[in-house]
């Protein structure tokens, strides 16, 4: 037994997220959110029963101050030895942290804080504690978030201008160490994500006037190049230390493709940048925790690590605290990803615990946008909305389609949801199915096979984006479906999706369709396209027509694009999903299924991870290969369905998947 | 034109509530409170558009960091001078702070941060900033409550056991400033109300363990007596710094009996010494903000200095921020007296903009109330319910009467604040009406011309809380009253009332009802019986039986009891409201009468504040003396009422008030 620091569950991740979010800068200005932030409980308490075997002695430290209450009795101040007989003890603490996280932790031979205690905000209803297993040790407090650092050196070091320029040789996320200074010299480090942004002073995104030490050991930015413009900068002493979080890459891919393994390989580290506190959009802009970029890394997670811990405290703070006031980062579509990503996560993880805990605070948010429809019980903008879908020309008058299905899948998962909690929620599947008849009734074209983004403005567009979500949501049955690939998704004359984000969904759909030659040539010449132009890791947008520092501009800012942006990491999970093939076909992975498909190329091989397992699948010269640790494997082929045996190899040749 | 710092309108008395409430102190224990405690709003956005006749700068400073959008364009960053043209423009602040209280100055020669700046949580609805004119010098930001400090020396030094004992000749609250100290000598420093609290070290209540420095400035704490056992402590250098807000008495009281004018003068400093940040209790213990000894303070205030601003900020603190999951301190009553006090603190300052601020918080609060009651709509105990009423034997089996009682006149206050807001508040009225009826019905015995305490015991006990407050919320008729006062309060078989909190309500009552001689006596008694034990501010409670330190001791704590406590000053409101007989008649003190009354006293003279103004009354041998600078006022005498005209004496005389 091990004690663990302890707190207000849930508040751990609300209270990094205030940190994390007050870190985002842009030139000289730090930038906050502009949504509203939930907040930690400031005074809680905590409560613990324990058996004795023998007398002993517990003490309490805290962040914050409070005090000890031992058998209902004699109030103890934090950090005194508490003496207790042998016997049933009970143990009341209050805490109190007006300015950081409240949380204990208990010295003892005997007794151990963990989740087993109970934590109430002092109002009547208590909760299991939060607890996790990085906090161990009383001297690291749960305020700290516990990074690990590995020294990294410049790759290259040049004279360039007036100073040095530092290439660390790919993009990383790291504190710039810089010795051997002149004191009292100013001087400003530029930090770039290219060659370009480092030394074009003027318009460099990240930088840091230093001045007056010998040494500095900078706050971790992204970067790839360093740029330092002063005459003593030749013997300056510089390397960085790489900020991260230790998560182990289970998944994996080769084929004899070398550029998609590069691919593979970049969208992989890509994913490791932006996988810290929490899913983040991109390291150098915005560093915020948007629900419509993490949606997207729940699924490229369960394909790299399958770290449920990650997934559990983006999805936490993403939910803040009710009342809801507002959508998920103001969003209306975000807030609905939300919901659907806490039942994505039940089922990757079987983690019926966490949807416990979670379920009142979706329910109050899904209540929060159910209060908001209109008169036909169909999303529209109410003040304060942002209606986003995407960055794309889509048609939003009125009520738009693609809100209407997110709200159909939510809502199924709403349902899902309360059967996890032990609960009925019939009446949620049935508002669903009502609405998805609303919105074929509304909004479906028979005459043209597809839906229209808006019913309400006569305009009757169809766009990608709307008819990707009707795929993607399950609003479209199967014969639509069809359809929208046909009369949508490879109609050219339909305007291609400009954004990776947009971009994953549709690919994910087409490939859930089987049209997975055509997400092979994407990820050639899409993801290959940047790793060509010399990417190290995975951009935020790539158009191939643009031109040198055209590819580094946005939002109006000429170094303003994210070069490392987790929505571009999707071949992870493409490649995982759809050509190893492997998927899980009930919660927890307890059952699963492969069905491999080359997608075109010769020879593929790879792992999967599955919730504490994996599989591993290899397929060349007609020989297929499948090995799992886990039971409840089946590998399809074709018509045929092949148990699984856990540790062993499953050999199948000839074939042609 | 000044700039002010602006904040969150609200954000500013909850952020130094948590501070507050952090220093509670017992022994060698940190008491956080036992309720759900409000938090600010992390990250919020200002808004104003300014018109400049020319060019000029402005530049945004902040307790926090973020940026500041000039004309809808170009981000700067805090302290940066912005230049702007000739015209009109428009400026928007974002600023976030973790870890403190979010707030914003405008330091420029054109345009200047104050209420009328906009302010939003980051969600669409934006209200009016919260300023104060406290703060308007940069470097005094609003994280500081502005405090006045004047240095204090001991009257009396002298030898006692192993060290010095300092006695500063009265109760005050101040830092202690220890010079000329051996460093590296350890010390104790034990704090007293009185000196034998202070010598009596295993019991004292406030101590200090100093070490390692020649000075020490310790953290303010209430005391008249220090004592340092320390063989080095006779070359120490002691003095302290009284901590205290600069609030002026506008009231005043003098008759012919020094010990009553002594009471005056005493409850006059006592409720110096507890009006600070907030309304506080105690200055010794708990020095936390009660909504119930608050409801009693708005009352004295009043009569002695009539500073709207304190009562504002302890609303504001008390009321917090929806949802709500637990009555106000976790107790029924006192969430009754705080939406009472809100319509009260109207009535006497007839500030509607601040009614307007709060309307929406007061509602969720009395719908939290409302949405609890049982199934005959009667205030219950529910989880997490505390019925207080008083430390009293009173019969609180099922719904009590003094609930209903409360929520009654709550009831009534809701319609008359819908009305301040210019809306319809009937229902509320209805409401209060048919609840009043069924009090009626079901807790009044006929045959015994009382309120029984409940209906659902059995018991059918008759007792003064109940009664008291059936006078003191309206709910009895003016018959009921008149049996009332005769059946209960004049009835000597039934248990007196042994706490100042609802001795006050009760005096409040007979007063009411003309019984002041009653008054006088308690006065002399009850009050006096304080002084002539030494007293030098109003105790919590004073049992004229008790001997010795027996006067010390409360809660299990040989110096648990609070000498300094604020309920204990309402002689100041009861000699300023039925003796000078000075009150408000509407709202704002817009009209009033003075109806003086001596109560048994041969002379009285004395000033009552009106909300910006006063009313002097001087009765001696006949002759009365009326002067005022309101208009409104009307003296009543008897049958006979005369108009008081501004800024004129009028005399009457004889007269026999």
């Amino acid at each position: 037994m091990q004690s663990k620091w302890i707190w207000y569950r849930g508040d751990y991740e609300i209270y990094h997220g205030l940190l994390l979010h007050s870190r985002r800068r842009e030139f000289d200005v730090n930038i906050p959110p502009f949504w509203c932030q939930p907040t930690v409980y400031p005074t809680v308490s905590f409560t613990k029963t324990f058996e004795a075997k023998t007398e002993g002695y517990v003490k309490i430290i805290a962040c914050g101050d409070g005090f000890v209450r031992f058998d209902g009795d004699k109030k103890y101040p934090m950090g005194k030895d508490i003496f207790f007989s042998e016997g049933t003890h009970r143990i009341d603490v209050t805490v109190n942290n007006p300015n950081g996280l409240p949380c204990i932790y208990a010295v003892s031979d005997t007794v151990y804080t963990d989740r087993s205690w109970m934590v109430s905000d002092n109002t009547s209803t208590a909760i299991n504690a939060g607890d996790n297993p990085a906090y161990t040790d009383p001297a690291s407090t749960p305020e700290n978030f516990p990074f690990s650092y590995r020294r990294i050196m410049p790759v290259s070091i040049k004279s360039s201008g007036d100073g040095m320029l530092y290439d660390f040789g790919f993009e990383t996320f790291a504190e710039l160490m810089i010795e051997n200074a002149v004191e009292n010299v100013a001087m400003t480090v530029y930090f770039g994500e290219s060659a370009e942004e480092a030394t074009d002073m003027k318009d460099t995104y990240l930088y840091e006037h230093i001045e007056g030490m010998m040494s500095y050991r900078l706050s971790a930015r992204a970067f790839r190049y360093v740029y330092i413009p002063d005459k003593t900068a030749a013997s300056l002493k510089v390397c960085a230390y790489y900020e991260y979080i230790p998560l182990e890459d289970i998944g994996s891919f080769e084929c004899e493709d070398k550029l998609i393994n590069d691919v593979w390989k970049t969208c992989a580290y890509t994913f490791h940048l932006c996988s810290r506190e929490f899913f983040l959009d991109g390291i150098k802009r915005d560093r915020w925790v948007w629900s419509g970029d993490a949606y997207q890394s729940y699924m490229i997670n369960d394909y790299l690590f399958h770290n449920n811990e990650i997934t559990r405290r983006t999805i936490t703070l993403l939910l803040g605290k009710p009342p809801y006031k507002q959508h998920i980062n103001s969003i209306n579509d975000y807030s609905m990803y939300l919901i659907c990503g806490v039942y994505d996560y039940y089922f990757s993880s079987g983690d019926a615990d966490f949807v416990k805990f979670v379920m009142p605070r979706v329910k109050e948010l899904y209540d929060f946008a159910i209060s908001r429809l209109d008169e036909r019980g169909y999303v529209v903008q109410r003040p304060g909305d942002w209606i986003f879908i995407d960055w794309a020309d889509i048609d939003k008058a009125g009520a738009s389609a693609g809100e209407q299905m997110l709200l159909y899948k939510a809502s199924r998962a709403m349902s899902r949801l309360y059967a996890v909690c032990g609960k009925n929620g019939s009446e949620y599947e049935a508002y669903a199915e009502n609405l998805r008849e609303r919105i074929d009734r509304d909004f479906w074209r028979a005459d043209r096979g597809a839906y229209v983004d808006s019913a309400d403005s006569g305009l009757e567009k169809v766009g990608r984006h709307t008819n990707v979500l009707a795929l993607m949501t399950g609003t479209a049955d199967e014969e639509k479906k069809k359809l929208i690939i046909e009369n949508v998704l490879k109609n050219e004359d339909i305007p291609h999706i400009t954004t990776p984000y947009f971009g994953f969904y549709e690919l994910d759909a087409l490939c859930e369709c089987g049209e997975l030659d055509y997400a092979t040539e994407q990820i050639r010449s899409y993801w290959g396209g940047m790793l060509k132009l010399g990417a190290t890791s995975i951009w935020e947008q790539y158009l191939p027509h643009e031109k040198g520092t055209e590819h580094y501009a946005m939002y109006g800012m000429k170094y303003g694009r994210s070069l490392c942006h987790a929505w571009g990491a999707g071949p992870v999970y493409l490649l995982g999903r759809y050509y190893l093939g492997v998927k899980a076909t009930s919660a927890g992975a307890e059952t699963f299924e492969v069905r491999p498909h080359t997608g075109g190329l010769d020879k593929i091989m790879g792992t999967v991870p599955l919730n504490g397992g994996y599989v591993y699948v290899e397929y060349e010269n007609g020989r297929l290969k499948v090995y799992t640790d886990k039971t409840g494997g089946t590998l399809i082929l074709g018509n045929k369905k092949l148990a699984l045996k856990k540790d062993e190899n499953l050999i199948v040749e000839p074939v042609n998947p």
